[in-house]
């Protein structure tokens, strides 16, 4: 291939059209850059399936081409899913020091730390690939150490925000490196790949800071225990509460599994600072005064295995909930979370807790991470971009993103809303988006390891809906004649008592069908009884459960 | 049983705890009267079942002291269950005009129309079941013709709100009375009972008239046609529709079922004024240009088969979305729908529509229907309970609602925070809550009559969760020797391919398991295998499929 038809394309395998499993590739020639691999969680109408990972068939026939996998930062939805891509693809992962102690204890887990490359940055490293050089610069979010990347190619320059926000006034100076953004700008961007997150909300985001403010202030007035639940990774945070905890002259224990994993990393890494006094083991907390303890814990989406779900119920063993203790909910219920946050707060109340929660309107507890339409102004102001696709969001928040561009000077056109797995193409200096590459989902079963496929998903949405029959019958293996009469069981979809009549005629159908066969053709058979059963019962009930017919042959 | 031993009994059958499936008793001796008889919808946990009803066995056991159902208000929740309750129990209902209008659509899809007893009831009504006398007083809500309800019994006046908030600048006169609540206070009330599902929100309700001014702005800037969506039974709003419709000189066109059958009941019995030459049937809109027509549609909250729906996909054969047509949404997301709401408005912007979405507080084109706190404390106010029972919420409602009783004076340990069954006996003038009735959910299945009973649910539940292994075998029934090798079958489980190793494993731990007995015990056998294959199944996959062991005998 001649360097003069060599064009850069920019896709997405994850995170367009959705919130979740973020995936987005950056190829040159013959060198192809991932940026991050998160998860998905899978939300009810996928029956027991947990996770949801991209489709990266396209980077497995592209292997020899991948030159590494570069992390934003550590939130699920980029990180989630590389235990699962690496034991696919071993690539080189390249990510700053605290996002790196969150994907290890990710690959511990799944025991493959050992044989994966990892390799930490920060926001002044310089990667040179060759063609390709790849430099970063600091944006503030809601988790410490996030970046946002530059790849420089022959094209010119591509940036990749990451998840962003401005906080003039950031907790730990987690701020954005403006200065150079600015100057990146000046060098000029060719496309600027940004995030949508929060494009239909008005203004700027609010400062972590804020937050501190009203934790403070609750903290003031408790007069009993007080138990506040936040983001483990939203570390400035936890840093606040622990500000707040030294105000009030109160100890800290921790509860939940990953709050006590991602404090740990942290404090390990200097991305917060508890002093040693101030920590207690969870088993001591019975033995302190109340007005004396603070217990950081898990659980504010309303999960029902975390922490704070078991303290509603007053089933933690060491911590209980007293009449006079505060409860905070240090963050908003995402939607799609308020039912489980709500049944927590009705325990809680009813424990005689003074609760604190709901909107952060309401309560100052939570600011987002994610950049409203002042922030992604002020990004797409300072790179100044000649094309633009935004990312990271359902198709409004995209829509919303492309006019804001649009109002602050990219051009009408230049704009790509893309689907997952659609390429924009950048060749000496223009931009087309006309092939696609595969992409889709990929799901994780509970258990952890096994991928689901489709089938076995759709089989449990009919069973689970509709129920099933299973209709048995015993036929001679020489001639095909009946031995027995049929016999049906059925789950999910009848009460069988009350029922008998329906399932003695269903016994009838049966019998008609395979008596007419004159030999024992078992697939015939079944295909007969599925068709037959299957349009009596859908007259009779208006269902249509699965139907599994057993041929036994004696 | 001599007069001084009678005492009143206040209780739910539905509506505490919850949102939805209200009923609520008044019991007096031998007079029993029911207050309203509402469904709510399943969510997705359980699988399949649309409605949910209240358990009424209490009141089949004591179906001769009912002397009727009185409706406050018809809305779903509060209507829904009529066709089931009276196909149980023939009992007179008492409703106003409109709400009668919203049962009878009901009882005639339902085919009971002619044998049910209605008697149509108004806010100057007087009731006179000799020892009690029932009176009405109008309020406030986001339907016409709501009643709250006075019982005048021996014990005092029992005031039920209903549904209400206070607005001071109603659309068609829809205004509470608030001299006749005053009037009632000053009389005396015992006990209130009192919704409270707006309780957690600080301040007072907006007038339904606010909604009018942004839907008349909307409608003015609007170039091309207007698709504006609401709940059918807001007629207070479909009248400002209808004034904005007129005032842009555009015609009107109705959409969906239920829009349809409401605003005809809603014409016909003088709820709403509009003039026939504007309504046009929506096979017209195509022959009209797009700046003279409003289509006025159901599906405000996502749902999937509504009118809305099928629009943003383009679906409806007469009515097609163009690019500058405007799409509005006058009610805010009810919690829980957001995903379908934000999926028809991705849609609709895909097709080039200008959108307005999202929450009451952005766009001004809903306010509720339920008072806010400065309402419920103007009630309490008006009333000067001695007692109160704050209803129709889920706990936390309930106890902030209890928080304001107290703020205006009701005495500490007066407010009686009650579940569903749970009965408030008052006897000589003091309230005491000791005892209970049966209460709970009925389900009503798709196909609308069928009330589905637990262990259909259990089973639907395993089967969408773990999937299920049906295990057959034959033996002689003679000495209970095995004839055939076991099979096996699975399904929403495991994909049989790449798994029949696993599946063979299982066959073999059949024939341990079955091959020792010594007789045909079919039963025993069942249960052996359940057991072990359970446990084999559960060592290797960490899964609980359900087993299901066929054994034929011949």
């Amino acid at each position: 291939m001649s360097e003069s038809k060599k064009s850069l394309a920019i896709f997405a395998l994850g995170g367009i059209n959705e919130i979740g499993k973020n995936m987005y590739v950056i190829e040159y020639g013959d060198d192809l850059f991932i940026v991050d691999c998160g998860a998905k969680f899978a939300d009810e109408s996928l029956l027991g399936i947990d996770l949801i990972i991209p489709d990266v068939s396209y980077l497995i026939q592209n292997e020899h081409k991948i030159r590494g996998l570069i992390v934003t930062h550590g939130h699920e939805d980029h990180i989630g899913g590389i235990p699962y891509f690496l034991k696919k693809l071993n690539v080189p992962v390249y990510a700053t020091r605290f996002t790196l102690g969150l994907i290890e204890l990710k690959l511990r887990e799944h025991k493959i730390l050992r044989e994966s490359t990892l390799i930490e940055i920060h926001s002044k490293s310089e990667l040179d690939f060759g063609e390709i050089k790849v430099n970063f610069f600091r944006v503030s979010h809601s988790i410490p150490d996030c970046l946002g990347i530059v790849f420089n190619t022959p094209e010119g320059n591509i940036v990749h925000t990451g998840d962003f926000k401005f906080d003039y006034t950031p907790v730990n100076e987690q701020n954005s490196d403006i200065h150079k953004m600015a100057k990146i700008g000046e060098e000029g961007v060719v496309a600027l790949i940004s995030e949508s997150t929060n494009a239909e909300r008005p203004g700027s985001t609010p400062s972590e800071r804020k937050v501190g403010w009203h934790i403070e202030e609750a903290f003031f007035r408790a007069t009993g225990k007080i138990i506040i639940s936040t983001f483990a990774s939203n570390v400035n945070r936890v840093q606040q509460i622990v500000d707040a905890t030294k105000k009030t002259n109160r100890r800290l224990a921790l509860l939940g599994r990953s709050m006590v994993n991602v404090v740990k990393v942290a404090r390990e890494r200097g991305y917060v600072d508890i002093p040693d006094w101030m920590l207690v083991d969870s088993r001591e907390v019975r033995n302190l005064p109340p007005e004396r303890v603070v217990v950081l814990c898990t659980g504010s989406q309303g999960e029902p295995l975390a922490a704070l779900s078991r303290l509603s119920t007053n089933n933690n063993r060491d911590v209980k909930v007293l009449p006079d203790d505060t409860v905070i909910f240090a963050a908003s219920p995402i939607p799609g979370n308020e039912k489980g946050v709500s049944k927590i707060v009705d325990n809680l109340f009813q424990l005689g807790a003074n609760v604190i929660y709901g909107s952060a309107s309401n309560t100052g507890m939570h600011v987002s991470g994610h950049g409203y339409q002042e922030d992604l102004k002020l990004m797409l102001t300072l790179m100044k971009p000649k094309y633009f696709i935004p990312i990271h969001g359902e198709y409004r928040m995209l829509h919303k993103h492309r006019q804001l561009a649009e109002a602050v000077g990219v051009e009408r056109g230049h704009t790509f809303i893309i689907r997952n797995g659609d390429v924009v193409d950048i060749q000496h200096g223009e931009a087309r988006q006309t092939r696609q590459v595969p992409s889709g989902d990929t799901y994780v079963d509970n258990v952890g390891d096994d991928e689901i496929v489709d089938i076995v998903l759709r089989d449990r949405k009919q069973l689970s809906e509709e129920g099933m029959l299973v209709v048995v019958v015993t036929i001679n293996k020489e001639d095909g004649n009946r031995i027995s009469d049929p016999d049906s069981i059925s789950r999910g979809f009848v009460y069988a008592k009350g029922n008998e009549e329906l399932i003695g005629n269903v016994n009838d159908v049966v019998k008609r069908t395979i008596d007419p066969f004159k030999e024992a053709n078992i697939m015939g058979m079944k295909r007969a009884i599925k068709k037959e059963v299957g349009n009596y019962i859908f007259e009779q009930t208006k269902k249509k459960p699965m139907i599994l017919p057993i041929i036994i042959a004696v």
